[in-house]
């Protein structure tokens, strides 16, 4: 056996010298993400962004770190420990996963979270406005599952329900709700879980920035994946009509009945990222009579012929907040009908209550969508 | 590269002939488990209990399926997909991973429970009595997630609470409390996810067999793996003294600050499984002030001794369960103590109101705790 081991350290030396040319620039300041497992050192994140993970696959003969679209090639030591570390990726929340022998796996280290359709590794990337988000002592409000029969699809589902500190200490008090959407392959968790918005709102609570609300995120999914017809408007007519029934005839009524709420659309909002902040679009475009205040996340914009289409939402709505990542604005990938900041120019010009804003150096991920809430929520059900 | 493919092909043949003839006795039912992710069809259980696993994993060596801690080789095909089965497996909830060239991850096609020190995947058996945990159209409680500040260990912390429907309807009503722990290597999450309690009470609320109360489940890690004194007790003295200081003084107080509690001993339960039993047994035997009914699973149970040094426990406990699963009460392994049924015998003898329950086929196991929870709530706290 001596032999064979030998010769395979020797290709081992030859491939981590090869590393070490090509990774001469990698900053050596890496620490455990802050989405890992209790007690798991891997995957860590460095000062410039880089994640670097790190998996003990003895037999396996590529290892790789998928993240941000891009496959990254680990190295194996003497041990059967494979670590590989990522470009730069931008501050924030990130979905990824590894690759074994052609597997896509989740990586061991780090906790889960629903994106892409499946339960994955998520990594963090600490940011310089992380305090909005930091688990604090503060007062802190519930995230509550709740399960609920659906007339309108026959079936049993849940939504998380965030009710701020003070709910349970003044039983007698009630509040406004915001529904809160995910996007596109995420679900109910996803907002609570990689959004941190109870903590958001708990930190803004504890220093009386935003009015207490009731938040409901629910599952608005929508298959995408469906054949597109040539020429065909996309989404198609219609796309939303399934959760909008769904939203209005089961779950406000639920939470009305369960929760202490303010049960006027004076006191309800809606506001969504990417697919949500679409679905946000048609539902309170169309019914003003039930949301009086719109936050929509790097999913579009309301124009100046949807108003004109929905005189009723012109009059009556009370707030149009509209928040995109500045690299997503740049590429206009996720603009979805004309640029979103003069769209939102001519609606404030119309008279709207509206508000623009860009997160700095942030794409099409969760940074853009929790410091977009952040903002979001001090204008909110303000009076 | 024709060759080698069909060469290939030929030992895959082989491989796929020797499966065939082992595998002749597993019956050809299997559906997916209740436990996988929305829309993945593995792993699977077929009525025998046996567990298949399946993953894509085209350049790997080595594919197996590891529960119950035994590893079954799994087969790849000419697609590389690799599938596997395992011996049959009791009815029930069971942690599994795969194990992908030496790699040991997280099958993509499960949803993930916390237990044996890490998220990992878990595997549903039908069960002939799983309609107490059946999700069904009846009306639900919530499960909600409370962060709070623990002064006796300086950090923040959450548990996990279960109001009843009936809690957010009357907001005039209090409600009795049970504190409920989860075993070794497993955490808060334990209870609600793998045990299903929230269902099972909801059922038992809808027909009226239990009493409504409030569930606290919350984090009482012991680290079992430190050095053991040769000679010395074993766990040593002491062991749980961290856990019950931030119970009593911390967590309670908490509880009865944020929710609507009958604060006093007589409203007042603690139940665990396994660790959380013996945590039970410690706790309630020494603060029967604080507790006055009592549950055990899997983890021991009160001598007459203990009686004689806790005098105070004797004449305050208001109900004394235990529950075991058959298997593990053959095996003799979690008794911690004589022989869990006499020592119950022997203290109804002495006036207390004690229960025994045997779980029929099942071990060690989540199947033994849904069902030793299940008799335990229609006993608690009855008038």
């Amino acid at each position: 056996m001596k032999k064979p081991i030998t010769a395979f350290s020797g290709l081992l030396t030859a491939g981590l010298l090869m590393a070490a040319v090509s990774q001469a620039q990698v900053v050596e300041d890496f620490k455990p993400s802050a989405a890992n497992q209790s007690g798991k050192e891997y995957p860590m994140v460095n000062s410039e962004g880089r994640v670097r993970a790190q998996i003990h696959a003895p037999e396996a003969q590529r290892v790789q770190l998928d993240i941000g679209a891009v496959k990254y090639d680990m190295l194996k030591d003497e041990n059967g420990v494979w670590t590989g570390e990522s470009a730069p990726q931008d501050e924030g929340f990130h979905y990824y996963q590894l690759n074994i022998d052609g597997a896509s796996v989740p990586d061991p280290g780090s906790l889960y979270f629903y994106g892409a359709g499946r339960w994955g590794s998520g990594v963090e990337v600490p940011a310089h406005d992380q305090d909005i988000y930091a688990l604090k002592n503060v007062p802190h409000g519930v995230v509550s599952e709740q399960i609920y029969y659906a007339e309108t699809t026959g079936d049993l589902r849940r939504c998380f329900v965030y009710t701020p500190f003070s709910y349970n200490k003044h039983p007698e008090k009630r509040y406004p709700v915001l529904y809160l959407q995910h996007g596109g392959g995420e679900n109910e968790t996803g907002w609570s879980n990689q959004g941190h918005v109870n903590l958001i709102m708990d930190n803004l609570l504890a220093e009386g920035k935003a009015q207490p609300f009731i938040i409901v995120m629910d599952n608005g999914t929508w298959d995408f994946s469906g054949p597109r017809k040539e020429g065909a408007p996309w989404p198609p007519e219609g796309w939303t009509d399934g959760f909008m029934q769904r939203l209005l005839e089961d779950i406000i009524p639920m939470i009305d009945s369960n929760y202490r709420t303010l049960a006027d659309a004076g006191h309800r909002a809606m506001a969504g990222l990417s697919m949500g902040a679409m679905q946000t679009r048609v539902i309170t475009l169309s019914h003003s009579e039930v949301f009086s205040q719109v936050g929509m996340f790097s999913g579009g914009s309301i124009r100046e012929d949807d108003l004109a289409a929905n005189p009723d939402f012109r009059d009556n709505n009370k707030l149009y907040f509209v928040g995109y990542g500045s690299r997503e604005l740049e590429s206009g990938r996720y603009n979805m009908g004309g640029d979103p900041e003069n769209n939102v120019a001519r609606l404030k010009e119309l008279g709207l209550n509206t508000y623009f804003y860009v997160s700095p150096d942030t794409d099409h991920e969760w940074q853009t969508w929790r410091r977009s809430f952040y903002r979001f929520a001090q204008l909110v059900f303000q009076p």
